[in-house]
């Protein structure tokens, strides 16, 4: 294989010149410019990636890390954020956090070591990592991790409300609520504060099953529900995420229960399996493509270095509507 | 930051000592080592990955290239893989094909590179790209390349046959089957030469649905099957990966046609989602856990050099018990 040695003496210039043209750094003239560039064509010089790395002291890379890469949610998010970050120029390696490992704190690591150029997360920090001493391109994914990083996330104050008046608007009085049991204050909770205001100005009574956090997946999120499921002989309205959502469905069907003559449920996140679904789902959507193009565009502007950066950046999100109400 | 030159300072050893101790490479006594250790905690010094990896010529990262991340099946492979991998000290960059760029080309190109030290595909190749120039570790899912690659896949000859049983079992006289629609032998395509070799043997008539390859996801998956939607009607059988299979069961709920008793539909894959159906698919279960264990030990061992690596592995699949046969 040819090296760059073969490459400066085809091209008659010296090695720091081949190295300047293909870095894209000092200057070269056109015409040396082109010699060289035909001679990496003629002799099909592969420059080694780990080399030119050192040289510029970047990676390519972001790490994205999700709670559980094999969620409808979550894996659609992954997607669409590599694909924008694929035509930026960038790689993305991803982390999931199912198997209880410390991947936040391999990933921080990875940061401080030049692996990864930034990391995306959709996790919350944890006490063995001090997020104070990050000083690398962060964006944080709709997760609490203090007003120094920049945060992206969905609508959850409007979502919540607009789930509530789905269902208020179709007669419901007593809504059942999954939701996952957090201490602290977290964007996305704000789907059910807002929701519980909406149902209490209408005289609508709540009551909770609180599901552990970050537990997220179709077997814990069926099994959680069906843990629960006479409760929903007791309601006529539920409010739950949509794997949680879509077992309601299920189970209903199992009890007896019409949906949504005798129950009415909305769900959260806008799934694509929910379209399988007899009843289909009316569910809560966020808008992924939108969430993913803001989290690569803030991600390439902190790699760059760009300082106007929003702290806060909220995506609208919409009703998807199915048969469920 | 303390540098490796800071390190060897306070161990009162030469830099060399230092990276050898490190990389562990090369022979340092166990009590340099131990001083070289403390220096490292004392100054909480961190290596520069990019420099180390230039050093072994080695990233630690391994490409999986999957035909859309967003499909229930892949995103629990790439999920199992992914963990297998880490735990034995890799990581992974994930591809995926669905926007039409050349992604095989680029991961093709990073292994070149040495920017990825293995390529898992479970895509084809294409006219671009000329695998027998490809010198370095792949493992090939399901997919066709040729003799010379390490080829994992499920036993899909028996998956076709077990699924043709189930229908043949409950009665079926006219099987309508949905299948992509390729050119040249592939391994996952074996089902359905199975699945009809036991119909005919069993005097059952089979019609086919030829569907796009490698066009994979809900959306996709589910507008074909509505295209032809009409054809449930004629049949009193399904045969379809979980995607379309699931559809069927909507699209006959709409047609008013009752499954199982009108049509009895038997899936491929074992997609956790098909439990929130009504009723529940049968499905013929790949075993995602085997298979990435079975893809991520093969790469490690064609990574450490290894002679003695299983050309074609086989992973037994099983059937899924639901409502819908």
């Amino acid at each position: 294989m040819a090296s760059i040695r073969d490459v400066a003496l085809r091209a008659g210039v010296g090695i720091g010149t081949v190295s300047r043209a293909l870095n894209g750094t000092g200057y070269i003239s056109e015409e040396t410019k082109k010699r060289i560039m035909d001679a990496v064509e003629e002799l099909g010089y592969q420059p080694n990636e780990l080399a030119q790395n050192l040289y510029r002291n970047r990676s390519g890379i972001v790490g994205i890390l999700v709670p559980n890469l094999d969620h409808p949610f979550f894996s659609s998010l992954v997607k669409a954020i590599q694909n924008d970050l694929y035509l930026k120029g960038y790689r993305c390696i991803v982390g999931d956090e199912t198997e209880g490992q410390n991947r936040l704190g391999e990933f921080v690591e990875l940061l401080q070591r030049n692996a990864i150029d930034g990391l995306i997360s959709c996790v919350d920090p944890n006490s063995r990592i001090d997020t104070r001493m990050i000083q690398k391109p962060v964006v944080v994914l709709d997760r609490n991790w203090g007003d120094t990083f920049i945060n992206i996330h969905s609508d959850h104050k409007s979502g919540g409300a607009m789930a509530a008046k789905l269902l208020i608007d179709a007669g419901v009085k007593k809504v059942l609520v999954f939701r996952p049991e957090v201490s602290g204050r977290f964007t996305y909770m704000e789907r059910y504060h807002s929701f519980e205001q909406t149902c209490m100005k209408n005289a609508v009574t709540i009551s909770y099953v609180n599901l552990k956090q970050n537990k997220l997946g179709y077997e814990y999120d069926y099994t959680a529900v069906w843990n629960h499921r006479e409760l929903l002989r007791e309601v006529d309205g539920i409010f739950a995420a949509d794997t949680n959502a879509a077992a309601c469905i299920r189970l209903a069907w199992e009890l007896g229960i019409r949906v949504p003559q005798d129950l009415k449920i909305v769900g959260y996140d806008g799934s694509a399996f929910t379209k399988y679904l007899t009843p289909r789902l009316t569910t809560i959507s966020q808008d992924v493509p939108k969430l993913a193009r803001a989290v690569s565009d803030s991600m390439m502007g902190l790699i760059q270095g760009k300082k106007n950066i929003k702290k806060e950046q909220i995506i609208d999100v919409f009703v998807m509507k199915g048969e469920s109400v």
